[in-house]
């Protein structure tokens, strides 16, 4: 996090490289360079920004914004200016919040040829008349947009990929999205430390919406194996988590959420939210084309804490044990996935003796409820087929884990085979 | 209202026709008449009944209920009398009301051969013994069933119609119909000023149930072009609006009428109510046979307010405001169903570029999230063929007019298709 | 319930002969008798349990546990003992509960040979140092697992029966389920008494779980006909009725329950309850390869009673009058099932001229919402081969004795007519 936090990342460029160069420092990544100019799905990948230094010098010389000192403190894509400019016609090219007069805002123009400096409200209103020198030294020229991924192969190739994709253009803030990359790095390296997996595991570094719309332009055969997956931010703040549904709503992804912000959440705040086609890259997986499985796991929600997308955003609004539950959790997301299944009862007519099988209890005085022993009687009864794993926890309110554990015990016993 | 209410209406005779011909001074209606002896479904047009005048004398000479005060003093249909009567003889054909006793109330007879007044029960207390004159000067004899209509065509033969349903028999109420009739009337005027519209709208005034019954039986070949409907009535009492569900209560008039009551409906109590065999001409309507989406909308629900069905039920019962509330949303029903359409996004893999078409704001620091540009993200997303831009206004939570617009405007950018 | 309630029954033995001879007093039972090592299902008749009588004797003399005072004082299925065993080695042996420190508890252990005594905690408290003589006088042999039926035939063989099952293996315990016993066996008489039903109706006497697994892989050719069905047991208690539903959760078993429970249950904490897989013999008849529509008919649940499953659950703890609403409710699901089914209206166009028919009040001033007329408008409008009656009635919330009745007036009036 902190190595991550001040890079000035852009949707191209220098910054965006060198996020990706510390990430491969602890995770092997493939890095892709998709070059100025090749048309992406409905886009074309524009000309690569890169900024030395962009300042705002007051008619005093005091020196008002000063990217080194903060990298939200440029407009991201202006064009180089190097200028001599009134107070009024420097205005237009000020931006700043009136409700939160101690916060640099994070404002980009991508797509229009612009350029201005973003300083707090109480810096802008002692900006008085006279002349200001205004000097952007940045480049825009063809190069490339980056992104990187890792794929983490699974054993079986009938199970598809679990897509977990987090975004890498937002410069100098903490929660939205650092935490985002830093919870993927850590999620890919336990990943890699643990077993074999049958699911294979592909994680997706990029910049946010060109470079989710690139990635799924150059991985078209990739698409189709996706099975699952989560769009990352805003993992570190202290706040219930909040998962966003699939397009579809319903899909294995959406009751893998339900099921763990249940079980894991921690926190009786933890929502299930609806989809909506604002947000993240969630709105690139789910478009109606490719209509992923995808959904979203944040704790806090755009646009609603007051630190969001400004320099409040810092490394004192994220917690390392938030970040923890964030990694264990889509840790458990994977192991869902791997371990779901639909499963069929091979006994089906009156329930199977399990005494004799060693699958209950000797004694007939009681059962608990909770055990595992339950989730055999849940797992024999709902195996028709029809049902999988995910959703007999669901409806039985039992620990996905028991579940899990009565079927690899059913299956021992030659009492279920899993539906191909 | 004001020349419509007192107007003796009944299920046939000159009261439904002056109540017709006083509309007809401002829509160019059709008038059918519908012979006596008529098969209509199951039913037959029975004999028409004209009341000259019916009043009933007390043995001190007071007159007790003289239809020329108010037509609701007799039992509709009530057979001709012309009888001195003692006290005891009359007191079966004397209907009041003991817990609204300074009301008339309204009753008929139309298949049961009767007579009767109608008085206030408090009149009626004072009634003592003696011989009463009761004197009923009515006619029953072949004539026809009376009803009206009016289509305003379509300019798409492919769209079919919106039926907008009024009953026309109740005699001298004001929210219970006199209502109905006058906001169908403006709606009407309002649509003939309109410009064309892709749909047609038939706007039918019948006698209730028989009116309806009458109708459909005579437009056998127009009943499969109905798309959509609503049955009008008590639009004009201080209440929130009413909407009763048609009987599939999942089609398009309810998703319709769900958002525009969430859209338009000024007040939180504003309801939908689930469909019931019970109430008024949408029980022929979503007859099983027919099946129509068609609903109803109220303010006043039958036999829930004091008034209903009463004298009470006058010109100082409703308010001008509701029913220009009513007509506008029933305008505005017919917009939703002339702009409600499927359609298909035709760039749906990844979002398409917004900005260099002009559909999305330049800096992208927000959105607002009740514009436009949302209703564009929405329509994107979710025109996969299968929701319509109603379905996708009620999940979005957006207003119809934004989705409509931007559907609009994503066919003017070719990014979008109407599906047929 | 005063002769059933004290008998020592097992999973077989004479315990539960003699429950199935007092029952046969009344009945017409059919018994049979399954002889040990028959495989049914995936089970095998074990050997068949008898006990003369178990004691436990103190070193003082006094006896502390014998099962001529009380049936629960030994473990079920116990091996034959007759010790000289100190203290020590005996703790293993006792059953009690501490948090009901004066019951006596219920335990078995059919499938895992063992030995045992259930006493009061209180007792166990006084239990000190020395040699106790443990002896249980019980054979375990070759010999059978004993149920019994009856089967009340229909006169419609296209109608199928319902299945009423109760367990007969808890000994001397009241509530669980000497009332399950004795109130099927009501039902039984007055099915018996009432006239003929073109349903058939099957009443099984069956120990608990291997009963009706017995019973399921004995009775192949008939399970196909079960339509509807309930396992009755904890019926006499002081509580609202539970329905439990069946595995599909939507069966026509379970929209007759939530009809029933709506309208006799007497109590608004009556509750219908979600499928789950462990509880009593629906765990078998709704195993996923007969999946039948049974449903669980309770009012207090097992285990949520402090009284379950001790002799604290005695004669004491049940109520006439509980067990009589019992009886009806019973009673009145196997009408329901008579009289349900689906309909379809031969006059869908509009309504149907009811007046003419006798089938409509004459004036037209109001309707008894609650009246069999409302059942008649309900019944022609739905009825269009897709809802049965037990859907309308819960469609209208209209009693099932309306709709049905209103449906036999239109097929009576030949309006309507029975589908297939």
């Amino acid at each position: 996090m902190t190595d991550l936090y001040p890079i000035p990342r852009s949707l191209t460029g220098d910054g965006v490289r060198a996020t990706l160069a510390r990430v491969a420092e602890e995770l092997p990544l493939t890095v892709h360079e998709i070059p100025t100019g090749t048309p992406v799905l409905d886009w074309t990948i524009p000309d690569e920004w890169n900024l030395r230094r962009a300042t705002l010098t007051a008619p005093d010389g005091r020196v008002v914004a000063d990217t080194d000192v903060h990298a939200l403190h440029v407009v991201g894509y202006s064009d180089a200016v190097d200028l001599q400019i009134d107070r009024d016609a420097l205005d237009p090219h000020l931006f700043s919040l009136p409700d939160r007069p101690t916060a640099i805002p994070y404002r980009t123009s991508y797509y229009n040829r612009s350029w201005g400096f973003c300083v707090p409200h109480d810096v802008r209103a002692t900006l008085g008349e006279g002349t200001y020198h205004a000097r952007i030294d940045a480049t825009l020229a063809p190069g490339a947009l980056t992104l990187a991924e890792l794929l983490i192969p699974g054993t079986d190739p009938t199970r598809g990929e679990v897509l977990l994709s987090t975004h890498v253009c937002h410069p100098h803030m903490a929660n939205d999205n650092t935490s985002g990359i830093a919870v993927l790095t850590e999620v890919g390296l336990r990943l890699l430390e643990g077993g074999p997996r049958r699911i294979g595991v592909r994680l997706v570094f990029a910049p946010g919406s060109l470079g989710a719309i690139a990635w799924l332009a150059t991985h078209r055969d990739v698409v189709p194996r996706i099975t699952n997956g989560l769009v990352l931010t805003g993992l570190g703040n202290d706040g219930p988590f909040h998962y966003k549904r699939s397009r579809r709503g319903d899909t294995s992804t959406d009751r893998i959420a339900e099921l763990l912000l249940r079980e894991r959440a921690f926190d009786p705040h933890a929502q299930m939210l609806d989809f909506s086609p604002y947000g993240y890259d969630e709105r690139q997986y789910c478009s109606p084309g490719f209509d992923l499985a995808v959904g979203r796991l944040t704790r806090g929600l755009h646009g609603e804490y007051p630190e969001y997308h400004t320099s409040n955003d810092d490394l004192s609004f994220v917690d390392h044990g938030r970040l923890l539950e964030a990694t264990e959790m889509i840790e458990a997301f994977v192991d869902a996935v791997e371990r779901d299944g639909t499963y069929r009862n091979l006994q089906p007519f009156g329930e199977p003796q399990l005494g004799r099988r060693g699958l209950y209890s000797a004694i007939g005085g009681g059962i608990d409820s909770r055990s595992v022993e339950m989730g055999v009687l849940w797992v024999l009864n709902q195996s028709d087929g029809t049902r999988s794993l995910v959703d007999i926890a669901n409806r039985s309110g039992l620990p996905f884990r028991a579940i899990a554990d009565a079927a690899d015990a059913l299956v021992a016993a030659e009492l279920l085979a899993r539906e191909p």
